[in-house]
């Protein structure tokens, strides 16, 4: 049994990882923090969890977390690279499920994230965690930086034109629609109900954290500079992020439709459709799975690309799970095969 | 492993079914059967079983039914009780999600369902399939019924004021509010997105025909007649019921609590929450469990039960693969003991 | 043309105030204030009245507000009684779309609300602002309490049966469920999307504001004591109240629908539908009406009224501009006979 | 007062309709057809309507329809073409809600719509109904063809672009997303609460029939062949459409804010907002407004416009309106400057 320890859960990944691990049948949870909930009974906060967990919320404690075989941080952006360090000198693997070590270039990610970075020197040896990508460096890696939401979901729909350098890597658009747990449990106006559902916009068009990353994962693929308009939409409804994803055709290509199947023939976690099919999130609510099709409408040289994910599992918590599974060279699918809840 | 099929798997209980079967350790799928959709790999209609799942909807045939360790019917009412009869003669179990077998009064069914029974012979064998009251007689059954939501989340409500003699028995209130997955799958103006969300409505007030499944059971708890006035609503949500109780109080019991917790100390899917509480129905989403409170506000003698429940889970699917375990002797809770998902 | 203000113009019932006074055809608006939102545009706040209101929120100027017609206050309970002595004695009228004159006994308010009233003495003169009841009286009012949303919706339900004195009021039930817009415009955990929708819960069960509110009303209706029982729930939709009304006939009466047709037949804003009826609420969203079924099923002596309204309108600003129409001898129903927005 | 017939109102659009028209000043409706709830008042079917209107659906009549001032066409495609050069000749004005009139090459019509055309000679007469471009033509036109709802909002977002020759018109892209209600009120699975709600997809990516109408409309402001790819996507609210346009820059403009503000500035229903902005569906929701915003998204050449309509009102019956009073000679705005309901 693997002992995990989870540093801040009581938000929505927080609580969707502690779904994944307490029915993980190799790990065991040891401790769970939180300053703000400290000294309450998980299942208090989320009783969801009432009869599958015991543990209480504790203050963050290091020699706690260091006995821990893998600590995830589920917590806000910068606190994962304050005690990370620390971990890995006491042999602890560590998944952050936030944003410090996504970014390779320290200035840019210090620029977009407006704080200064604790450990630059991590970041060379941070893997990001996108396993149809990276799988054999994460199996060694001691820190992994787990994607965030979009990104997984327009690297996945983009990775198969752009390692074939089918497409002009400097027309990409991709017009992204999330749903409103992408923007955490914390009290706030704009995610009320009554201001968020029967509505839909368009937020962060002048710029959004995650098209640094989208754009270098992008360019890892294609090995170019690429040029990506990006523009995320809340929708209504709680999960699931839908990329559609638009980009020029250049090269040679016929059959897409085998390209992507090809490319993904291995992987556990993407399932290409049928040609001609669209994929709607619910099908993967509550899954691992990212469901994609290609279209390449009225014979015109721009390829659709549609591409869901649930984005508390497959663009959070699952992924997550999926990286410790590889980490330790359990077998990738292990407790996070779970079928999705339709309807 | 059990060789199980499925009659009609088309609807949501249907589904539902499959979710929870191809995920259980013991179960074997050997046929699913649909006149509608016969020919169709069940992954095509539900893309979220994808690599769960091979089978492909055939035609209903009594010689491939025969041949499995159970059958379970997620048919319209008036489908299950033509099959049977034969099925059991071939020594299947049968387990029922319809309700063909609930009502053990033909003469009523009759007159509710508006059509005459195919065997009312086998109503005295049929064992109402509630767990937590039948428990014995399931596991010995060749025959469930397997309860209605409604009466599911009602039945467990009020269940230990009924045994204990606590309330007047003539003046039951059950006040019920149901997702829109209760009224099925098919097509129909009124369970439109565009009808039925941002609205909310009773219906069936002058009569619904869980009434009669939910007297029986409460007149079996108690012993005497009861007087009970049921009026479901419409809330527009996917899944959940929420059964809000009205009773009053005639017998001496000052702790309804205890009463609650001692009743319940046992059962796997019954969850009596902390005195004061409010159950609310995502906490049981895509789980089998009920959780329950009980009130007694403003020291009046009128006792109110709030009694959650997930309509496809505990009030049908779940609870169908909760009687099959008790039917082989497994484990009760192999297979359905998910984690609610929350958000 | 009457010049109004509003006092704390930012929540829903502000908004909701806002859009029908902008279309009022004889108010003229003259001030809106707003401590947090003073200096910023009302539009910039509230897009959907761009181009239908130039004023600016500003902070709370006696002045200002002594030189209308009258004032409106949309503030949280405990602070028009700060302000209304002062404005009756320049010759404004108030109408208080909060509690703080709508409870007679003051002692049950400081109970209830937690604080100290601030002008007691203005209780007795306060005219509750139901018109159906109190038409004359809010006619020559110089100060009106708005009735609460729920106390709207189960008040009009119960009337006819309490003033003909054909029920035991000794066991009145009130099973209400509101929409999310009930609960305001604060940011907080529990009315976020992803914690309110999809999911259906009850709350204040063991006690709610409007409860001593209600009892007041039904007790002047019926002359006598009343036991009451009220369990008010969150629904997973924007606006509407849904009350589910139960009590025992005791009195001769056969034919309710008459009754209840007879009572409200002048009445420009209760609708009591055909026998048989299920009201819906969205077919008052956006519309001042309250409408109302009346049933007796299964034969037995328990009465169920339906009665829905639109808790931002007939349950708050709708019944606030009735109140202003009356107060200024104006046609009742002008500038709030809306046709409600379906779908 | 204008004698108004709605051929068709059981529909979305044609109770939208008739909620403007039963509020409109000017306008006294004489008859509505409906084959299907022939008989029925039309306030049984729409509660909502109960106190405002006392027709009965009635078999369709040509003699009655000729007695109208105007005709609108509520119905599926096919229909008013077929009785509509009957109407001319009587001398009824004709609005067409449907898209029998829209698309002036009757090949492409034929094509896209699969049935042959029954007065292709009126393709020329007939007006494309969108105020913002044909204002002039609609005052003196006898039939118009009112536009479809992705086609409104697609245009008036681009037309400042196109008409100014800025951007490359091969490489245009609308990304829209439509609330349910656009799909009509006909049972069908696919559009259940439990099937459309908690999900997002895109359909159509193939061909959709908007595409042909949007294409025109661009060509015509754009004065040459245009490029388009066209992608919809359905959303899980009742009302509401957002287009996402994407563009090359090619023409020299710094200024984009003013080119919008001027090119509207006149307009009633269009609405720029402040640079900076992402309009909200909901802020138009029940009106007739189209709110727009335009971006350049870090300074590269991609053009991303934000247009966001009620697909009933402004897509579909405000804009059917808006059309009436423009043929009468009425002031434009009469009887559809509701204000948006928020929330």
């Amino acid at each position: 049994m693997i002992k995990a320890g989870i540093v801040g859960g009581t938000g929505y990944t927080g609580v969707e990882l502690l779904r994944l691990l307490v029915q993980h049948p190799e790990v065991e949870l040891n401790v769970i923090t939180s300053r703000s909930e400290a000294g309450r009974p998980v299942s208090g906060l989320y009783p969801n969890l009432r009869g599958h967990i015991d543990l209480t919320f504790s203050e963050p404690d290091p020699v706690q977390l260091a006995a821990c075989d893998v600590v995830f941080f589920a917590t806000p952006n910068g606190t994962a690279m304050q005690t990370t360090p620390v971990l890995l000198d006491a042999g602890v693997r560590v998944i952050d499920l936030a944003a410090d070590f996504r970014i390779r270039d320290v200035h840019e990610w210090q620029q977009w994230y407006g704080m200064t970075h604790a450990c630059p020197d991590l970041l060379e040896e941070a893997v990001y965690g996108l396993p149809e990508v990276n799988r054999e460096l994460i199996s060694n890696a001691r820190l992994v930086a787990n994607p965030g939401c979009y990104p997984t979901a327009v690297l996945l729909g983009f990775l198969p034109l752009l390692e074939a350098g089918l497409v002009n890597s400097d027309q990409l658009i991709a017009d992204c629609k999330s749903g409103v747990s992408g923007a955490g449990r914390s009290a706030s106006v704009g995610t009320l109900l009554c201001e968020a559902s029967e509505s839909f916009k368009a937020y962060g068009v002048p710029g959004h954290r995650h098209l640094p990353e989208i754009r270098q994962g992008l360019e890892t693929a294609s090995g170019m500079p690429v040029g990506l308009t990006f523009v995320p939409h809340l929708t209504p409804m709680i999960r699931g992020i839908h990329a559609t994803l638009y980009s020029i055709q250049t090269g040679k290509q016929d059959d897409l439709q085998s390209l992507y199947e090809h490319r993904y023939a291995d992987e556990p976690f993407v399932d290409v459709l049928p040609a001609g099919s669209h994929p709607e999130t619910r099908s993967v609510k509550g899954s691992n799975m990212c469901r994609i099709s290609v279209h390449k409408p009225q014979s015109r040289d721009t390829i659709v690309v549609l591409s869901v994910i649930d984005n508390l599992v497959k663009g959070a918590a699952g992924q997550a799970v999926h990286n410790m599974n590889l980490m330790f060279g359990m077998e990738e699918s292990l407790g996070i095969d779970h079928v999705a809840l339709m309807p």
